[in-house]
């Protein structure tokens, strides 16, 4: 069982002790969690991140809720209903508070705390495990591609799928883990994944690990990918739809399409609660658009002051920034889940009990 | 005529004053260059950048170093040298070097001064004149939009092939000064270009135009071809091979495959001095590793200083830096040279003299 070096979050008395992402890679920090509303921001603002961290983040922002005096149905309503608006794309987080409505609802006011952090401490065991074993599977992969020929195996991924976006060792870079631990060497091409760096994360999180990798401009990926110097690709996801299209952080789409016409194979590395088969196609999946800020502020852009010294009329530089994209399942050759690797579009073959 | 707002570079009596590329969009300010090392190092360190500036550059330096006393054939010899090797992908480099030895070498030493400058200048006024030959055929692509429906036509680019990255209009960019001149609607999807940030560039100089434009992170490009949101695709080039293969700044690949998967046609403008003829195909077109600098100092992440709070045994994050892709004739539409509009593989037809 891989062993988190800092837990992402972890109960301590009445409170949650994330470690705080914003901060890294450039300070390891902890920050207590004491209400709804601390955990809702720690979300919203990206304090903890990774479609299954917020999922159980969310579960225990709903024991913080009930923590706090009354648990009646309004306080539970309440707290599901703020904790299912703070990101849209990740359906974790909705499977995460579907669970403890599902255990919450039943219970009389007075049983309900205790069952809350209870159930959160489930979610969070239960991600660990789900970690380990999509780290057994994806490492037949590598396993596979090491035994064709001698050298490490390139894995390419974008954005932090690793243990920081979990509660266990990650969904994209938990093979990766489970070949270190087999003796075989791996290395990482980790992209940068602009606007918010998140490439940084991994590139951290890898160096702590000892694992070898080489960090590039997202724009880079798809030379690397066009010179054979990838063997295979694998990123998380925040959302699989029942056809297997899957939206990831953005970019993800841009490196599925460089790997296809390079004909290295691209998997998605995701649990069963980041299926969502009540989403017939990626078409559907909401996509999340975060503020201008993260793409135009960090270098002042947008700010006339920056800019003065040329008499600039209108138009100001405007930002798009959405924070994912899809990826059509045409471009994926697999699902690395908990229960195995299925070819996107048989998923339900896999989770029967989900698919109905 | 297109006027630059600032030019990107003049002769000032016996200096070469360029705008110091690496200062924008913070700070608008000049330099001159009095020397050929001078020349070389605004060449490398990208005071001056973008595939037609680098060769007028290139050609300014020659004057420079033939002004500075001898004008023997050691001198000349040397400075073409000196030049030729400051960065390898961009063709106009060598183009501009071998135009200035045409003319330098027959002639005797005393006689060469005076010719240099006369043939950088030319180098120089060509490319303006150059570039607006590119914007009119480029006008048509965006007229033919325009013509098919109401408003913007909705363009995307890559870097900057702006004014800035030329003596002229620019390259990309022409056909959207000329689309302005004409009271065409034109909206510019601009992406940030990591790791140099140029795209910052390019919505620097479409601000100070007064056309409308959006920045994206390079990640989002795919999602918003996908989406439908952008009509075509232009870009720059910094070498074009003879069977249409184009190496651009890195990134520009994924665009071109995320435009090719959306239906969107994705055009090259790009004046003669960028096509290489004597390059059979894009696998032969030398590619710019840039330092890893670029990619990491910028964050602190491969200093140890940064990530001290962990224990952290190597290995250190290394980066790898390519500076440019290459798009393979099959993605492009066109190339939009001076002469008109041609399919990736006739580009012979339209410059019969120079595919001799």
């Amino acid at each position: 069982m891989f062993v988190q070096p800092i837990p992402t979050l972890r109960r301590e008395a009445d409170t949650l002790v994330i470690l705080d992402q914003t901060l890294l890679p450039f300070r390891s920090a902890t920050v207590a969690l004491a209400s709804l509303e601390a955990a809702a921001d720690a979300i919203r603002h990206m304090q903890v991140r990774g479609a299954p961290l917020i999922g159980a983040t969310a579960a225990f922002g709903v024991a913080l809720a009930l923590a706090r005096g009354r648990a009646d149905d309004a306080v539970l309503e309440h707290a599901l209903a703020v904790l299912g608006a703070t990101r849209p794309t990740a359906v974790n987080l909705h499977w995460a508070l579907a669970r403890m409505a599902d255990v919450l609802r039943p219970l009389s006011a007075p049983a309900r705390c205790a069952a809350a952090w209870a159930e959160a401490e489930a979610i969070r065991a239960d991600d660990a495990a789900t970690c380990d074993a999509i780290g057994r599977h994806g490492l037949a992969l590598i396993a596979a591609i090491a035994a064709r020929r001698p050298g490490p195996v390139r894995l390419m991924t974008h954005c932090n799928a690793g243990w920081l976006a979990t509660c266990g060792a990650g969904t994209a870079l938990a093979p990766v883990y489970a070949a270190q631990a087999a003796g075989i060497a791996v290395e990482v091409v980790v992209s940068e994944t602009r606007p918010r760096n998140q490439g940084l994360l991994t590139a951290w999180e890898l160096r702590a690990a000892g694992v070898p990798h080489t960090l590039i401009a997202d724009n880079a990926a798809g030379l690397l990918l066009m010179r054979g110097e990838v063997d295979l690709v694998i990123t998380g996801a925040d959302r699989v739809a029942a056809n297997g299209d899957a939206a990831n952080k953005v970019g993800t789409y841009l490196k599925a399409l460089a790997a296809h016409a390079a004909g290295v194979p691209f998997y998605i590395a995701a649990p069963h609660s980041t299926l969502d088969f009540g989403c017939p196609d990626g078409r559907a999946i909401p996509i999340e658009d975060r503020g201008a800020d993260e793409v135009c502020r960090i270098r002042g852009l947008a700010a006339d002051a920056t800019i003065a010294e040329l008499s600039l009329a209108p138009p100001a530089t405007r930002a798009a920034n959405p924070a994912f994209d899809v990826t059509p399942a045409a471009l994926i050759a697999g699902i690395v889940t908990e229960r195995g690797i299925a070819a996107p579009g048989h998923l339900a073959a896999l989770y029967p009990e989900q698919a109905r």
